[in-house]
Formats: structure tokens, sequence, C-alpha cells
């Protein structure tokens, strides 16, 4: 664990729990499937979804044992995505940790990504009600079309603020939504409550990707002040670069429009982004979506719960990886 | 469309509405997944799984657009497991047709295979029982399941008869019970109805999947009495190889442990399996399963279904592709 909920110990023993309930599922299927979820949940981070599935119930009645398994069961849709955008990425590492796919190979990799989805997707039919569990599988096909369509986009400089919105909405903030939405749906939740927590779910996941977005810029090489852009260097423009562009004297648009790139040339290139303010302008844009969350959350009544999502808020917002 | 159902032009239609409601679940969503999807419609077969849906369907009452849905999504589970097996095998071709990740990369064959996942898990969640779209996804979990424990038998000389048929079970076998389950349960058969049906598609699925390893041998070379053995080439031992095996001298057993292997002593491996009896004991085992099918269709109302159900039992028995 990334020590992330550290301060939340009841979240996080819950969040125990949830890793518990993924590796419970995988028990009876094969071994191979079970080293694999093992290994994908070493290699988890901050839980978020899972935690938002939680934190959300809380402001109803929760069923315990029914939100761990919901919150399990959307845990394993973000990791099968993972699984899958490792092989798509090629990416050896995620987080210093070797992925599945460079340990196991691909054809693992493919198999254990739909194993996951399909016992999400099992998961939600037993445990979740049934209009929850139609809003996961839409809202899957949803990120799916969003990933394609971001493939669609690759080397294409007119990228506009607008599509990289939509997209960020598509793939990242529904999924934070809808952690919330069915957390606080699940337990009983009146539907004004269930409307405001699923917005402010939308709006941390909307700030969230933003940041991440950002910290591709700065990277692991934060401490050595080099922006590395992993993104850029597979052609996808994120917010930083297309808000650079709408401040260009011309030279980042040229930088761009050269390929294949060398590590100088992207460096150089991630370099006039900063120039041109993509960073600190992209940055101004995550603090707006932070601002609705804090709006959102300033709403809901007082108590531990509110409490705890006041501090994730900050804390997503401030995070350097 | 491959002619398989051009004795039956009334299902032929219907299937003709499946194709077209697959077409239109991918309409509101990127050009790319359209496309994609298109593509992997035209390259698509027999489709016998919702040829199943909707045969079984028709022994009771069936709300046609329900079972088209249906029958759109579990063919959708099945392309979506062809897209990402073309991944898995870096196939560049299927049945004579470049494959989608041939075509669009590696990044579009993983992502359109999540899509078609998740647009068959959400048109099930719309369409069907609560309790069909439960069977649905467990049983795509024990699918993946099953393949990663495929992956795992590679060159396990020692591979039994047992274990292969558990994973035809879990591979071919359970979605084509699903599909006539599902069909029979969604049209209101009675349960010892739809429990035959479902006991049909177990042993239509077995056979099937027991002729598809023999014709592997067989394969598009059959023409010129050379077999190929793509299967073997990968070092999956299927039921050819494994009764091979059983009836053995020691040649067949040394042949399979030399690694890594040039065509022509592949070729002379297969030919070693033939004159072991393998393939023709594999085809007695195919009969039996089709037996045991014909005994399902025998007790179930005479009529147009029935008849249909007769007709392609056969045809499945006697293909060459």
């Amino acid at each position: 664990m990334s020590g992330f909920w550290d301060e939340h110990p009841g979240l996080a023993r819950q969040l125990e729990d949830v890793r518990q309930a993924i590796r419970d599922s995988a028990q009876s299927d094969d071994s191979d499937v079970q080293a694999s979820v093992s290994q994908l949940l070493e290699s988890n981070g901050k839980m978020l979804r899972p935690a938002f599935v939680i934190l959300a119930s809380q402001f109803g009645a929760p069923p315990a044992d029914r939100i761990t398994r919901i919150a399990a069961a959307i845990e394993m849709l973000h990791m099968a995505t993972l699984a899958h955008d490792d092989i798509i990425d090629g990416a050896a590492l995620r987080r210093g940790v070797a992925t599945l796919h460079a340990l196991r190979g691909p054809r693992t990799a493919v198999l254990v990504g739909d194993w996951l989805f399909a016992s999400c997707f099992s998961m939600v039919a037993d445990f979740a009600a049934v209009e929850n569990s139609r809003a996961l599988s839409q809202m899957v096909a949803r990120i799916c079309g969003s990933e394609v369509s971001q493939s669609a986009d690759r080397h294409r400089v007119s990228t506009s603020v607008r599509r990289y919105l939509r997209r960020i909405a598509g793939k990242t903030a529904a999924l934070f939504a809808l952690s919330f939405h069915v957390g606080a749906h699940e337990s009983g939740c009146p539907p004004e409550m269930c409307s405001r927590l699923r917005r402010l779910g939308y709006c941390l996941g909307m700030g969230f990707q933003i940041i991440d977005d950002i910290l591709d810029f700065e990277g692991p090489g934060a401490d050595t002040g080099k922006p590395t852009g992993r993104d850029l260097a597979e052609g996808i423009y994120t917010i930083p670069t297309i808000l650079g562009l709408k401040n260009d004297d011309g030279r980042l648009a040229a930088a761009l429009s050269r390929r294949p790139r060398s590590r100088r040339s992207l460096s150089r290139t991630a370099a006039l982004i900063v120039e041109r303010g993509g960073i600190a302008r992209a940055r101004e844009l995550a603090e707006r979506y932070t601002e609705r969350s804090r709006r959102e959350i300033s709403h809901l009544p007082c108590g531990q719960p509110r409490a705890a999502l006041e501090a994730v808020t900050e804390k997503l917002l401030h995070r350097t990886r």
C-alpha cells in the first residue's frame, strides 16, 4: 500500500478487505490467474476508486459486505484497464514495478485483463442493484470508446481543450463519478445526495487526470528538474501541450510537427511547453475543478466521511506522484 | 456470410438483424470503433452462437426484439474473444481475412475487444433477465480462466484427455450451452426444456471444438493431403495429439519433446499422430458427442426449430472448415 490512507486507518482497513475480496474471487480459478491478480494488487497504488465507493456509502447506511464487494468489483475493472493499457503501451514498469505484460507475456496480460473484466461484471451482477450494474457496463463501453478515440488523436496537433476534456471525462471522471454514485446509491442515500456525490466524483476525476497529465511532464525526473513527457513521446497531446499551443509563437507547433523525436528534442519541446505557460495554465484548470469539488463537499453533512473527503481532495491536488 | 444458413432463410434473415443490432450499438461511438466492428463482422463466419439463441427461443414464445439483442450480445462476446485471441496468437489472418490486430495494430484490437466485452454486458443488462446476466458474466470469467490454463499447458506432454475436455468445456461448450439456455429461458420455456437445450448446447459445443481441433490438423492443407497443425506448432496439444500419445510406441513423445521445430519436423510429427490413430479416435469422440446431441434433440417437440437443429448438428459434424 502506498500509505496514502495512513491518516484514515478505518478506511485503510476496509481497503484491505477489498483486496482480500479480490484475492478470494481469484481463488477458485487457475493458479496463474491467482498469481497475476496478486501481482497486480501489489503494484497497486492508492486504491482511490474503492475508497470513493466506501466513503460515499458512509453518507447512508452502508451494507458493509456488499459495499466491500462492489468496491472490489470497481477496483478489478480498474486493474483490467491497467493490465490492458500496459500491453498497449508496451510498458515494462508501472510505478517502478514490473508489469504483468513484462513478467508473464502479452497472452497472460490480455487474458487476465479479460478475466478481471468478467469477474467485475459478475460481482456487480451478484451484489449491486440492477441499475448500477447497467450503469457500470455502459460506462466501461464509454471508457473503451474514449480510449480508441485517444488512439485516433495521436499526433493531431489541432487537438482542442474541449476534446481533451471530453476524453478525460470518459476515461477517468466517469469511473470516479460512478464509484461515488454506486457507493451512495447502494447505501440508500436520497437521490439528491447521490447526484451531489456523483458530481463530486466527476470534478475530482477531472482534477486528478489533469494533475496526472502534468506529472507526466514533471514525472520521476521532477527531482532533477528535467521534464520527461512520456505522453509527448507517444504522440499523445495532453492538456499542458494543448494549453501551451494556445499561447504559442509558432515554435511549439513546429517542434511538435517534427517526428520521430530524439530524447533531446523531446526535452526541448517539453521545455517549450513550460515556457509557453502550458503547465501553469493546466495547474489553474486543475485548481478550478478542485474548487468545484470543495464546493460540492461543503454541501455535504458534517462528520468523519466529509472530513476525509476534504483531506483527500487537497492531497490529490498537491500530490507529486 | 458463409452461406451456412442458406437452407434456413428465416434464420438467415434474423441473423442479419443481429448483425444490424451490433452495428447499431457501435453507431453512437467513435468512427474507429464502428470501422473495427464492421470489419470483425465481415470476417465473421457461421454466427453459430446467435443462431442457437434464436433457435432455442423458438421452443417458447420469443420476444423477437429482445432475442435479437441478446443474440447480438452473445455474438459480441465471441467477437471480443476473437479480437483478443488474434493478439495473443499474433495471427495476421483469420479465415483468410486480415485480422483487426494486423490491420489496425494491437492497441485498437485490445480496446475494441474491451469495448465489445463491455457492450455485451451492457446489452445483456438492458435486455436479459438478471439471472441470465449473472450467468453470462460468470461464464466469461470461466472462459478466460480456462484460456489462461491453456497457456499454462503449453508444451506439457502429459496433458490428459480429462484436462483437455475440461478446457474445451470451459472455452467452447459453456458458451454454446449458455446461448441455448438464454434463448430458451428468455422465451419462457419450462425449466426442463431449458435444461435439455442447455445440455444440447454443451454436447454440440464439445463436438464442435473436437472437430475444430481435428480440422486444425487437416486444415487448409486438406486438399493437398498435407497436415498443418498450427496448434501443434504453438505447443498446444489438442485431442488428436493426446489420443495419439495414448497409443504411442515412443516415437510421438520423442518427436514432441524436440523443440523448436521446423516445418518439416512438424509435418512428420503430425503424420505420426495420424499413424497412431489420433485423428481417427478424435473423430470417434466427436461422433459420441454428436450422438448425445441427437438424443437430446429427439426429445424436443417436432417442428421447424427441431428440424433445423437436426440439420445443423449433422452439418457441424461433417464440416471441412
